[in-house]
């Protein structure tokens, strides 16, 4: 029901403006006994900072979170968890220029309308830095899978028409080459093609769309429910709750549209014998669940992002009044040529959210 | 959390199994006031209800759906509605030879992992049966859409790699074209294609894929939350929620991903002046939401659904206790060729019943 | 949010009027494997039948519940359950002629100015009907309870003036002497007391208020949250739910109000030693919880209810229009000289349901 | 389902222990366009504030809160409300000695049972402290009721065996007389007694139990949802969240139970005539709903509140490990001699909450 909540057991609720005193997070629900630090937290948090290369919105925020509640003695004691990030260096005043116009792509005519009043600075509610809170949230919950034994990660799978090829499933593999790369490319070769892209799209003001794909390996079998609350269905919500976010699909996804049901067909397997044995598929078109339960086999998916809706190029508008005008952005004001990019932090950390909180809901399904 | 629910205000749950006694639906949340009959739930029933023609699995359910609360002389009371399906016509008993196999691309195996037991008989809860107590709330739903001006549809958009292609807005002319399509699409020239193929299909004992694509009209601006209830999440969820759902996508979708952003903006334009004065968009890249917010514009967005999982083909497969089995399915079991064909009314109710949960939430943000 | 549900992992949505076709219970969240059958349900529901003696409303409700969905060769299976109960005995002709009247104490009047419509019909979903949806679920509950080893009984506390003085913790003892009594009164002395009070009542066409009071033996520790879902908080809106209800307290309760912290703090001790130790208090003003959950000490809890609105005297009152009236109970319409009494079994039901809700949370709450 | 959130549309979750680093407040669903500053929360903390006097903890808390996000130029956006009230004046270390004992009435057994840890700093979580983001909320709900024409108030009813003697509804002079008196009580002859009472046990080292009394006036006929979330059922379930309360009632409460129907009834009556025309009951022994909806009468209950479990006097317990010990409170250490009295303010502000929340709600039931 709160708009700004999200999970069932494991529940989170962000609040904050882009350019208010401080963003964060209320963690509700995170079990007992989690070592946690604020050390931990920033990591997370410097990972999906802005200003961390060229390929991303160069606003130097220092993002240092602060845990103000809900541990004692380094360890998480049942009670809310608050997460406050302070707002250091937002100027507002760029964006007193603009701030009567509708700004094509984003929020503040829709905000408007719904409402009746729009915190214009920097974005307001509707800008990405909300999604600071989910990472830091994403932090607990990440570590949380890691403790049962889940491995998970996010990638730029697609920048434009220069798609990346990955193969292996090894997490922590994928893990290193994603940061090694400036835009979170593990693909080497896409890498430097999609910097080329990126360059080209920056000199001409404009900006380009990408997918992001996720995959969480070691997941238990049983996750996710039968009906409304689909292991699918909870991450669909969790990914088109992103900003600039436009799609969302599991496993074989869009692709299943043109295959054969003899084709799409995941056989079952069984892998090694006795204690040993575990049932498996041949192939993952389902992506990890069946039936909206998870299945044991790799949760893998894909989340499409429209290109960045802030562009340099002057565009066609109306003022708020309705009367015809133009868009600048403010010089000085600078923007991710692809928000696809900025994102893969954030689709780990509602990765991380739905596992956890579908691990725990999954803890009262028997007697 | 309960899972068998979906909604915040207008709230459904819907219970039963394929060949239970009867399958059903709660409506809690309905205002009071609006006029329904049983006439008007079993015509939505009818149109989803399987064996209507070759193309869709030829179970003949009667599907007489029946209110048994809520409704006093005609009317919603405010009272939660339940409307009861009794299974008349299901015959459990084919099912019993393959009860021990797993089958592939079902959920008979994960059911098993979660909770230790499986009603396997027609499927159980994992059937697309359990639909029927969507589409029946769905009717009331659109019901009150209408009232407030809002016309919804969803038709095939695509089977296997044969598109369609439907470019006009008017919902009432579409909802026709697509009732007199006996796969519910409108496009005759596609139709005629996607029934030759299906044919091909079926010969084959194969099953295909299909994209089902959906539109409301006339949504006011303002239905949707800023984070984490944003319409287009709450519309994935929904869809994601369908069986045999594999993705999803608003407006340009996964289109985005190759389009620049001076491309994929929709510009704002005032359209006619004065009282009359209305701000629109030149396109509808966004399908119609700007920041989870709807806008005006029509929502826009389409729902991967995967081939059928039970085709006539042999398969290998395991048994429950992991040995090596194959499965034919039994004599006379029938099954749909695609999907996406009997999903169409199942797609519009859940836009239906999102757009209307929206649309009294939205009573709840102003003074 | 959905006003017909409660409870949050073991959820429960009641249904139906009492004049309408059935009235029923959707329960939600139930753990696989429990093992349940339409007859203990029906026998949870003949406890709570009116007719049952004098001293309650002699409706003669059949009251045959039918377990629907979500049971699977006598077990639980995870998915919904729902349970209907046909309206067999209803002749709601007799409340034809009094549908215009304000009834003193009775909701028509808050119903038709909230919905503009109110099914008047036995009092439609303001019944006490509507109760025996939560016994049929309470019936699921209690079992489990047992399961897991806890033990609960609600009987008659207190009648007008007159009190039963009950002072053993034997809960099978108790039930024994509950169930014999036709009032659920199982103190011997105040039962007949009560008797020759309810007939006095009853010749003058009066009603009479009346105390239930709860007792749950082995609840473990733990149970219930520290803020807005303290065990006491829940129990206290369970109760205050149900019809009739004006009070709610646990433990000492309004009792504590009189006295010093010295004599109201319960001081703790250990019971036995080693293995078997076990920490208990001396004293149990606390009513066995603390700071919100729950201490191992018998859980206690009294319900107050108001005299039964329904009265054979006339009554002076409005019509709908406002216009003076007085109101005369139909000829033979039978109304229970004191709801208390038939609250018994629903009160059990309420803790049962809290308590089995409580228990699955609490499964979430550590690593 | 979050344990530390209350409410359903108007939503608060509180964060914070007593001697962490802050304690606060965020607020999900308040309307858009309402005005507040950082001054009116803090009006309303300093009323609930410890220190006021010497009938209440002498911890001087500043309890400055401070709005960080939602608010824009003065206004409410919609947005999520956190506010932070930092903890300033907490010095822990004289806990330090008294951590490995299980104190008497307190909480911090129950908690190491369910979470295997415990913020022993001042209670932690358990502390009353937690009281102030409710506080800091309630000033909003309040402000927006007033809005609405609704005012409430709460005052003390008892302490001890001394009932005060409040019969008007003028709620403006109740609020007025209420705050001139040090321990919230505005009738002038049982304030002086109070005081008398409160002054003996301090120096007996000893606490006092109490009732505290609310009123809302001018609240519209429909709040309140028929089953369960009964008006009745949502104000228990707030006051039996408060530490310490034992009991609630609702109109004539536990008196119901030795009145008959003839009494009991509330009989309807106009008053005034033509558009002026209203309908009411002659008494209110309702208070306030009817059926679980309010009525339009006076909105009217009680809170018990056992006398506080710190008492100077040495008291007899265990050590965590079970083993006998005794607790003296540090030297130093103060603490309220009745908790009731600084409830007051609490059970204005849930009472606010409760009203705010079925007040929107209601904007949902009708076409």
């Amino acid at each position: 029901m709160a708009s700004n909540s999200f999970g069932n057991i494991f529940k989170i609720t962000t609040w904050g403006e882009s350019h208010g005193k401080a963003i964060g997070v209320v963690i509700d629900g995170c079990p007992a006994g989690l070592e946690i630090s604020d050390h931990e937290i920033n990591a997370a948090l410097s990972w999906r900072a802005p200003g961390r290369n060229n390929y991303t919105s160069p606003r130097m925020e220092t993002d240092q979170g602060e845990i103000l509640s809900g541990v004692f003695e380094g360890k998480t004691t049942g009670a809310p968890i608050c997460i406050i990030i302070p707002n250091n260096n937002a100027d507002s005043s760029k964006y007193e220029p603009i701030k009567d116009l509708l700004r094509p792509g984003h929020a503040n005519y829709t905000y408007l309308s719904k409402y009746g009043i729009f915190d214009y600075r920097g974005g307001g509610r509707a800008s990405a830095r909300e999604t600071a809170g989910r990472v830091a949230a994403g932090a607990l919950a990440k570590k949380l899978l890691t403790l049962y034994g889940i491995a998970i990660v996010a990638y730029v799978k697609q920048i434009g028409k220069i798609e990346s090829h990955i193969s292996n499933d090894d997490i922590s593999l994928l893990t290193s080459l994603t940061k090694q790369s400036p835009i979170f490319c593990p693909d080497a070769a896409a890498n430097d093609a999609m910097l080329k892209l990126l360059d080209e799209a920056r000199q001409m003001g404009n900006s380009l769309g990408g997918v992001v794909e996720f995959k969480a390996l070691s997941v238990p079998c049983g996750l996710g429910d039968p009906v409304y609350e689909k292991l699918e269905a909870n991450l669909a919500c969790a990914m088109l709750s992103l900003p600039a976010s436009k799609g969302f699909e599991l496993g074989s996804g869009f692709k299943a549209v043109e295959m054969n049901g003899s084709q799409h067909n995941d056989l079952f397997v069984k892998i090694g014998d006795g204690e040993e044995k575990k049932i498996e598929t041949l192939t993952n078109n389902a992506g990890g669940t069946l039936g909206g339960i998870s299945s044991g086999m790799p949760v893998l998916g894909r989340v499409a992002f429209k290109p960045t809706a802030s562009i340099r190029q002057v565009q066609d508008t109306l003022t708020i009044a309705g009367e015809k005008s133009s868009l600048q952005l403010p010089e000085g004001s600078k923007h991710d040529p692809c928000v696809a990019i900025r994102a893969v932090p954030i689709v780990e950390a509602m990765l991380a959210l739905v596992l956890v909180d579908a691990l725990l809901l999954n803890r009262c399904v028997r007697l």
